[in-house]
């Protein structure tokens, strides 16, 4: 029997930079733990590709997977659904290995309800101000859109409660450092770890 | 106003190679943590040197700190006192740095009665033969002597329960990374850096 996998979950509000940081740390070689690809019905990018940075479904096939209950979250966002099939999760972490969900702070607050035990990540911007200008550079928003975007942002931050750790992504390397660091020692709580060892000490 | 230091206390039962793992922290250059240098009464062996392996103390001094309540924690180890100065632990915390003990069991459990927000590690042997193993190396004891200490770490290892970390020392390489990754995390922790992020919502 070997110990089960960790759900990692890293979240955050919109802007700060979640995506980035998730690549970050998937770009380096010696990684423990399994991306959770996400489904969306909204259109490929240009450049994305199916089965690596999400499963791409239609509109009637993600709804026909909400009600099969085959997803461990989902919300809508600007019209289109995004989601993380569940299947693949159970499995992985069955199997012992960690998974790595990258996912809203919506979708988080679905997955804290089902995994209590999960290690939950909350990716701050170091400053409110920094976060405006990521919103603003992103692309041509209006100054309604982008104050609209701050105040959803700021209501996603007073979430925070909900996670067990906060990482400033005020360097990209940093952020990757400190996510490696919290599940490394994640693995080290004597919870955790306690009942292997109290068995060690029975045999002679 | 600065936040205050992390207490880091590194414990675990004797013969487990608490000094060695220390030592091996304490020679890497990048370090954000201070070292809490020991009393004690014993004499110094060779190439010790007081003030930097230990403060060397006659037993009336040591006994007149114990009456003024200037110990953190102390203990008596075949007939010499071992103990942590209480004031260079309060002046290096109130100065926002953190501080690392390296202390034995009973010493540990006097800490946490004080500090009970201190960040416990208890460093563990990889089976209780390595550990057998290791005393036995360490000097000519008999075989009750031998037996007695492997009785005694065990009674050491059931007190794990008061621990946050448990930290294997297979590698001391290892056990260092995970050491320093598990304070990099504490830091992370929600509950203390909560109270600054929401701080940051109020200002505009």
């Amino acid at each position: 029997m070997h110990e089960k996998g960790l759900l990692i979950v890293l979240s955050g509000p919109s802007g700060v930079g979640k995506g980035t940081v998730r690549k970050a740390i998937f770009s380096q070689p010696d990684l423990d733990f399994k991306y959770s690809i996400s489904m969306t019905t909204r259109t490929p990018r240009e450049g994305e590709v199916d089965g690596v940075d999400y499963f791409f479904k239609t509109r009637e096939e993600f709804e026909l997977l909400i009600e099969q209950g085959k997803l461990l979250e989902y919300a809508e966002f600007v019209g289109n659904y995004y989601g993380t099939p569940v299947d693949y999760v159970q499995e992985t972490l069955d199997s012992g290995k960690d998974v790595f969900l990258e996912i809203e702070v919506q979708g988080a607050r679905q997955v804290r309800e089902k995994f209590p035990d999960g290690l939950f990540i909350f990716l701050m911007p170091p400053s409110l101000s920094e976060l405006k200008n990521r919103i603003v550079t992103r692309g041509t928003e209006t100054e309604e859109i982008i104050n609209n975007r701050l105040n959803v942002a700021k209501e996603e931050i007073e979430m925070m409660h909900l996670y067990d750790y906060v990482v400033e992504n005020d360097q990209i390397e940093l952020a990757c450092e400190r996510i490696k660091a919290i599940v490394v020692a994640e693995h080290c709580r004597r919870e955790r770890l306690e009942p292997k060892y109290l068995k060690m000490l029975e045999v002679k």
